[in-house]
């Protein structure tokens, strides 16, 4: 396995242990309580895993699967047809798709392995299984690649000493290593630039305290959670220079969906004179797509504010709940775009399309 | 019984039942699951409510000690002298006042019961107690009255149909009835007068769903609970014409301290060009404050953002939190401070300064 890889600085919770075999993750569902690697072996439990969330986050999801194709595929009985090969391989993909339908990255890596598998088939059954192996480490690696890419430029907007508000999770447990939004934390930490970092705790579901607080002090960065309405105190008080947040989807002019909260984020920093950056892969910008106005945001359960994590529910069950889990942040709101290939500078509607030329 | 005090709309947080001589009060720690009214009889019960927060809010605590005192003036024997009935009384109360040294409200009704016990020692027993009774029914009653004014002025902001946002508790929970903040949607409930109302939820203490979002229900007044961090995507949608927020203190120069995220609520009010009101009665304006810098804010417990209310604990023990319980608003983002005595208007520092000539 690559150095990029195996190199673990911080929480890693996706990893493949080629000597043992084995495919061990970290148990997502019970951080910050409890931080357990868990092994996985069988489809049943690679499904389980999916369902149950114990991975979560896209480019995380798709690595998993990747491994998990790699991992079935040896337990394929040697004694088939090539073609009896590909259809047993074809069937744990879908079970693994079914796991998520609406996973993109999932489908994306199921697909990516079965290819792969049909290009090399004709290749002896260790020779194969080495490919199909190979396969899963350069997607892996690809999104390291591009989580250190947009962590180097994001790490140049800050100086040494500067403080950052983020918001949500969008660190290694959602992608590989580093992260998006909170890789240039963890790329400062091992440059050993100091940086004091605000995380959001992000209510309803709390990604801020239990994943983001968590996988940055794991990684010694100087981390202070406070509540999301806390966040216009931190700013007067002049303790943040910046304010860095992932991204679900960008509009063509530069609009960006991302988790609830944000676009009140960016209108305080504006306020208060801060810079607002969105980091996320190229793949996130969805030049389709023209404005915020035409991203749909989706609504969610009442119960996450009124019950989820409480010993008893905070509010009468009679009582509404207006529960969206995106909010989009205008262009105008935005000083940059960073992506693995480059910082993008308004006008967007020019520089996003630089981007795909 | 005045018609004020017996009227019953919405949750009465306390009320002195005078055909059983019995002073009831709803037991606020345990809403919103429970609606559970106790009745406290002895020194000891009426010491551990106030200790233990079955009752809160400044007003409230201040009605409370004053019937507490009646209720407690009937239990000293006859027998003895006026000056034997003077001093026990007076024991009831430096013990009413030890169950919360710093609620300046408590001391206050005490101090106003003793001096009513002083001026009318001349009346035999009965028409002694009677006049406590009075004095009890009147400090309860001015407050209703406050919060009345203040309720009204705050409806006369309003046209019917008309959205409003508000961010944590100043109902008649922690007043008598109305309240301040919250006053108007429930005088616009009695009057028909259709109010849509967002109530922030208010992390970490939840005032907002715990008790605003209950009373508002509870009261029949359209309410909608959302997470602190959803009312960007509130004011964007176009659903709230106003904000009307409470008070803890407001400096001469109209700055206002109230419960923390109210600053941000003003600053994404002012991004959508939405007004924003204090309402609270004039005994919260401090003419000798000059400004919001000279009001010291109170840090709290880190575990009131880590673990309070959870099942198990959000964040890693390591983790620092910053827990301020209030914020500072500008007077710059404020459009009306609305007091019993009527509505300040920019420049506050004269508005302000003559409610009090």
């Amino acid at each position: 396995m690559n150095d990029a890889v195996r190199q673990v600085t911080h929480a890693q919770n996706i990893r493949y242990d080629k000597t043992a075999e084995a495919l061990y993750m970290i148990d997502q569902t019970l951080l910050p309580g409890e931080e357990k690697e868990i092994r996985t072996e069988t489809l049943e439990e690679m499904v389980e895993a999916i369902k149950a969330l114990r991975v979560r986050g896209a480019p995380a999801i798709g690595i998993f699967a990747a491994y998990s194709m790699y991992a079935l595929a040896r337990t394929i009985p040697t004694a088939g047809t090539r073609e009896d090969f590909l259809h047993s391989l074809g069937s744990f993909g879908d079970a693994l798709k079914a796991a998520r339908p609406t996973a993109v990255n999932l489908s994306w890596a199921v697909d990516l392995m079965l290819e792969t598998a049909r290009e090399r088939l004709e290749l002896d059954g260790p020779a194969l299984l080495e490919a199909l192996y190979q396969k899963a480490v350069e997607i892996h690696e690809d999104d390291i690649a591009k989580c250190r890419a947009i962590s180097e430029y994001g790490l140049s907007l800050l100086k040494p000493g500067d403080g950052v508000l983020t918001h949500c999770n969008a660190g290694p447990l959602a992608t590989s290593r580093y992260g998006t939004a909170q890789g240039p934390f963890l790329l400062a930490a091992e440059k050993g630039v100091p940086v004091r970092v605000f995380a959001d705790e992000t209510r309803p579901l709390l990604q801020g305290a239990r994943l983001t607080s968590y996988e940055l002090s794991r990684a010694g960065v100087d981390v202070t959670l406070i509540c999301d309405n806390m966040a216009s105190m931190v700013m007067k008080n002049g303790w943040v220079q910046a304010c860095f947040v992932g991204c679900d989807r960008i509009a063509a002019n530069g609009d960006t969906a991302n988790k609830i909260g944000t676009s009140g984020v960016a209108i305080l920093a504006k306020h208060y004179g801060i810079p607002v950056y969105v980091l996320g892969p190229t793949s996130t910008i969805d030049l389709n797509c023209p404005d915020g106005d035409h991203i749909p945001i989706e609504l969610r359960d009442p119960d996450e504010i009124k019950a989820l994590w409480y010993e008893k529910p905070m509010a009468l069950p009679e009582v509404k709940c207006y529960n969206p889990a995106f909010d989009v942040t205008d262009h105008s709101l935005i000083a940059g775009i960073v992506t693995e290939k480059g910082i993008c500078r308004p006008p967007y509607s020019e520089s996003l399309a630089a981007l795909f030329k």
